[in-house]
């Protein structure tokens, strides 16, 4: 049926803006992707290995995470931790979240208002 | 400078995510489309013209907004409305954006565990 296909692209599409913020909060201690992996859907946030790899190497590129191998094992792993900056981000977006959630309640309680 | 630009992007997929969640919540009560782009910038959740109108002629597509016409003045006007289909989308979301929130409560708190 044409509904629960529709509510899993609306539902997927909120939960995607969410993503980021949930890896800068997650990773303020340091994890390996496949730790995180594991972290974020435990917390109810679940990703796609094929999402989180690249968006983990997108967020070193912009400074906002910082990678280290761990070479104590025979096969070394790279492991990532917020930086500064990205605990900075991971700030600003909970405030934004914050904003947001404030207009849904008041697009709600007001029932629309809008002609 | 870098951290800007991304920040403007983040911010900007976070609240990507809520539009729908927002227009139907506000459509719940008719509304033109011109009215709309105000009440939502008002609310907090500011979108685009030429991304909400595409957005809101999905949104009938799929069943989750009704239209009608306003032919009262000399320039007949859509208005839209949310259907019970939409507004039935409209409270999963929500439930969907309040787990999203405790999710994120909880990856705050805890300070990551994902090793």
């Amino acid at each position: 049926m044409g509904d629960i296909e529709f509510l899993a692209t609306h539902r997927q599409e909120l939960r995607r803006g969410t993503v980021v913020l949930a890896c800068l909060l997650a990773l303020r201690r340091p994890g390996y992707g496949y730790g995180l992996l594991d972290a974020l859907a435990a917390a109810g946030v679940p990703v796609e290995a094929n999402t989180l790899y690249p968006l983990l190497r997108r967020l070193e590129a912009q400074g906002l995470l910082v990678s280290e191998w761990d070479t104590s094992e025979a096969r070394p792993r790279k492991f990532y931790r917020t930086s500064p900056e990205g605990a900075a981000m991971a700030r600003e977006l909970q405030t934004e979240w914050e904003t947001l959630g404030g207009a849904l309640r008041r697009l709600e309680s007001s029932e629309g208002d809008n002609e």
